[in-house]
């Protein structure tokens, strides 16, 4: 970036939905992003939910004539499902694993699998350190059981960038944060990182209405969850800001209209989002840029380190059930050795013991065993995280109202 | 830091073996390690195996008065066991994830419950980066199976020193890393990063030989494992390195000689490390300090990937045979059920069912069922992290070569 008076960034970022067997037209979608990417020629693609590495191989081989740079993050069970496109050389890669990342009996929300060691990944390419990422899932937003562990992740991705910043001129992000523009977690986000939303800061905007990426006129989205919202919802951000010497301006978002340019099917359930911003050099250093100092912040920090504490909370009496659990069928199983043993000493014998049943509730006792205290440790280590975040947001609240 | 000529800071970093109902004379070496650090004033104390809270809020009630600011890393089953009392304000604290610590179902070596959530969480104070953290350990060092995982996290944490040492003037690094100074972990750590070794460096020495933190003089030691090492062995390090326009020297490094100053008891099983350093700012900036890129550093790469490697080989046999156990298992179980179905349809009615032994059998092809398919799980994870790795090492070593 050194020497040029001015560089025209162009971004596409997009949460993909290409899960293989689940997701439908999944094949003819990637070939549809993959055709697209190439004919548009954007600086930097990031995408998520790239579940499957055959497809991240076959939009490499597609796009290693535009895009001579890529990088699938490899992780956890199924995949971390991100992966980066870059024009730029990528020079170094770093991934950051959040800390929580919902519950791993949850199946049917799935995040714990694919997302915890994954869907959390950050890719760098310095001197712009770009970020492509997706949050954990909002599944229920009025009995919304994730938000601590969601604010949890908007934390720990704040630090990771307030902390891994200083060695980049531009930070960028983009991705599927599962939170509403106005959510205490993307206030906290871009309170504490000063990052700045691309919709709200761009000259020129075009497509769907707020900015929106999750739209009614999507034929892969799942109406029952927009009914509360019939205009749509807006989960995909462009984040951004400068380091430094630089200044950013964000010319044009753009965001597609529930299909695919030029055709009739949508690339995604997801809207994309495609920003070009302006970076410049300016003359001398703007000084730190590390999140705003007004009181706002710290009201956004006790705000989340409230949310944070309800699940601790919550956390606490879960951690406490699962125990309770595990003693008593601990007490079962040793309440039926007794037994057995009484038996083989021959007391009882005028009585036929009654084996199967024995044998049953053994094994029964013997599986909630287990369960319970895998459930216990479970919730003891989400006691202490959310209990760490909690003194690290309090941390940040004694420094704030510390400043002049 | 600013406007100091010179800033001379004292560092003390102790493996504290603080195990409650295991660890011996636990309290009374707390209360001693407590005495010391009120009567010696360090001017930074990185603590590490204090795994009860309990021993660290009775420290911090103690050194209140001459450490003011104190942190403890709270995550995982048990607790980090981490903690930093500083004389300075620490501004900021930041928690780093290793992506693999050992194995959940090696219960007798425990470091994937107190290790991989919490064992590996870095303090940071700014200007001053330090970082308290505990590697995995090492069981058998002719067949170490821990190698690989070693590896990843001597990985992470040079790539997270990396990304994170901008943002600081000096870094500093004390733990127990549970590697010889010469193994191939600690020469990645170093050639990466550029941290360099208090022992090496210091002006003047005084302790066990070589610098020794395991030594046989130490009544608490596992004299077992210092055999094929009649003088020790030295795993605990302090190591640092300035950014940008400081200089830091080692003036003196100290070890304690297998009991504490003064008494006839250790402080633990390890002794401790003092390392006393000269801060001092430079006119002109020294430029990036970011690793060495010396041919030598890509010797060292090569050879981590290689062990990486062969790390990654066995996690796909482990893989695969646990996912031919769990197949196999649900054969098990669903010839059951056809077994069991012909009998409900009336054949073979001639011949008793053995009811008791078919539960048996059922609830024993569960077990192996669900054991081997969290195997599966998590060795699929492992090879996921370990190609990862691997993909990242080779993304350095091209950029190694093509450096002129």
């Amino acid at each position: 970036m050194e020497g040029e008076p001015t560089l025209r960034l162009r971004i596409f970022d997009l949460n993909c939905w290409a899960i293989r067997y689940l997701s439908k037209r999944r094949r003819e979608r990637v070939r549809l992003i993959g055709d697209t990417l190439r004919r548009e020629g954007f600086d930097l693609v990031l995408l998520q939910e790239v579940w499957s590495e055959q497809d991240y191989s076959d939009l490499k081989v597609k796009l290693a004539g535009c895009y001579p740079f890529s990088h699938y993050f490899r992780s956890g069970v199924i995949g971390s499902g991100l992966c980066v496109f870059s024009r730029f050389p990528i020079l170094d890669t770093f991934l950051y694993q959040y800390s929580l990342n919902g519950y791993p009996y949850m199946l049917q929300h799935g995040d714990w699998f694919c997302g915890k060691e994954p869907g959390s990944r950050a890719g760098v390419t310095a001197p712009l350190l770009s970020l492509s990422l997706q949050l954990h899932a909002e599944y229920c937003r009025d009995k919304d059981a994730y938000l601590p562990h969601r604010l949890v992740q908007a934390w720990e991705l704040a630090q990771f960038i307030r902390h891994t910043s200083k060695a980049a001129d531009v930070v960028l992000l983009g991705g599927d944060l599962n939170m509403h523009p106005e959510d205490v977690g993307i206030r906290l986000l871009r309170g504490w990182t000063g990052l700045r939303d691309a919709f709200a800061e761009a000259t020129h905007f075009e497509g769907c209405k707020n900015g929106c990426t999750l739209v009614p006129d999507n034929c892969f989205t799942d109406k029952s969850e927009l009914l509360p919202f019939p205009l749509g919802i807006r989960i995909d951000y462009i984040l951004y800001k400068a380091i430094s010497s630089f200044t950013v301006k964000c010319e044009e978002l753009k965001t597609t209209t529930g299909r695919a340019p030029g055709t009739d099917i949508p690339f995604s359930d997801h809207e994309a989002v495609m920003a070009t911003l302006h970076i410049q050099r300016q003359g001398q250093p703007a000084g730190t840029t590390l999140g705003t100092a007004d009181p706002a912040l710290a009201d956004v920090v006790t705000e989340a380190r409230t949310e944070v504490g309800v699940g601790l909370q919550a956390a606490r009496r879960q951690r406490y059930s699962s125990g309770r659990m595990a003693v008593l069928a601990l007490l079962l199983l040793l309440l039926q050795a007794t037994a057995a043993l009484g038996t083989l000493a021959g007391l009882g014998t005028e009585q036929p013991f009654p084996k199967l049943s024995f044998c049953l509730l053994a094994f029964l006792a013997l599986g909630v065993l287990v369960l319970a205290t895998g459930l216990h440790l479970f919730h003891t280590m989400e006691v202490k995280m959310l209990h760490g975040t909690e003194d690290q947001m309090w941390m940040v609240l004694r420094a704030l109202q510390e400043r002049p």
